[in-house]
């Protein structure tokens, strides 16, 4: 990889991986900027690494590349893959685009909360930066009401400080008071916390920048120090449920 | 580690890596008996790893894992860390739990979709085994009023036919005809493949169990080979917003 871009506090964390390289660093609130500079540089014949956070598709660069492509007529091609509906040739103006999967915020977060996610799940940000605070409202309004989990995304900054409390209010409106919620800030990272409250102390928890909630459905439990969401195997199949004869498929793999 | 379990598939997928180990491996439906064994492996003083394609916390075995935990009353620890309200000492009857976040399906998926989930979105299972199906509709129907990206699980099998026109019948009602939808199947995997059609025409495609479905919100757009949910960067910054000078905050970080 000739170039490397990203958000500043992304590229601080992987220094040593990047020496060497040209670095396109910006700080929050520039990603249009870096993001420009990274297609930019891909067009002049570099290769050139956007690097997210986590995933590069949830709540990330991925999307806000395809929207500046499109915008200034930039084709973007799968490198490898022919097109739909077309041949494997491509024109050599465009963008070659990989985007490569990690592990999100939701993922790692929920790891370290136990198992919240493992049923039907709704991820919402609270940024209303970028999104009328009305469609917010209206998504955590249907998410509570259908019962699914919650991921919470951005529940507070410096300057959006209301924003958590109304949506605590919107969720109480249809799910108990008493409703586990982890608290997860900087997952996997050295500064890691996981704090369990329930959804009416909500609004008492240290909150900042790095920190993801997730907020159970009406079958989401306490269990020791973790919270999970039950599938309903245990219900299904019978709780004692033991097969008669431990069954090992496969013993010693080893030749 | 000193023993691997889990669903068949999974576990011939990394033959390479369990040789000499012992293996408990169970086919499709046995999930708790699969579980259990792992469990009592664990509790008998050796270490097992319950794999999961994916991310485990995800649609898949962790939460059985505390499911069947509490169930027995086993106590769940998590290792290196002191229990909250507590002090760090455990008592040696109980599991040490670690679960190691993966990277889920619906990010493998988006990222060859292109950016489906840059934006709010809601995961749903249409897996009526363990879920009534009246809850899976309301979740269907709120998540598409509300207008979040829908990541659609278990979308058919060979015995579960009839329920993903009844999904699509229910998100039509709230969603533009039009709207993009991705069906990816098997991603990352050798039989990997991405086609892309319209909520109206999704009854037609090939799906089968290795297939989730990203549907788009009515902000989500097709462009090229891709699908990808704007955030709204480039309506709020401007499209043509261009840095006057490009800011490289940091070039050629060799020493």
């Amino acid at each position: 990889m000739d170039c490397i871009a990203g958000y500043t506090t992304y590229i601080d964390l992987i220094q040593d991986l990047v020496a060497g390289k040209k670095i396109i660093s910006t700080g929050m609130m520039k990603e249009v900027d870096r993001v420009e500079m990274a297609i930019q540089e891909a067009l002049s014949g570099r290769s050139c690494a956007l690097i997210s956070g986590g995933d590069p598709g949830i709540y990330a660069m991925a999307g806000l590349v395809f929207e500046i492509c499109k915008k200034k007529n930039i084709p973007v091609f799968r490198p490898g893959l022919p097109h739909q509906g077309g041949g494997s040739e491509k024109t050599s103006s465009g963008l070659n685009l990989e985007i490569v999967p990690g592990i999100p915020a939701l993922a790692a977060g929920a790891a370290l909360a136990g198992a919240p996610l493992t049923h039907d799940f709704a991820a919402i940000s609270l940024s209303d930066l970028l999104t009328k605070w009305e469609t917010i409202e209206k998504r955590l309004t249907c998410a509570a009401m259908a019962d699914f989990v919650m991921v919470i995304y951005n529940p507070k900054s410096r300057k959006r400080t209301w924003q958590l409390e109304r949506a605590q209010e919107l969720i109480l409106a249809h799910r108990n008071r008493a409703t586990p919620v982890a608290v997860v800030t900087g997952a996997m990272r050295t500064n890691q916390q996981i704090v369990f409250t329930r959804l009416d102390q909500l609004h008492l928890a240290d909150i900042g920048m790095q920190t993801i909630l997730f907020v159970g459905s009406s079958a989401s439990v306490r269990y020791m120090d973790f919270f999970f969401t039950p599938r309903g195997y245990t219900d299904k199949y019978g709780g004692d449920h033991r097969p008669s004869e431990p069954r090992m498929d496969k013993q010693n793999q080893e030749a």
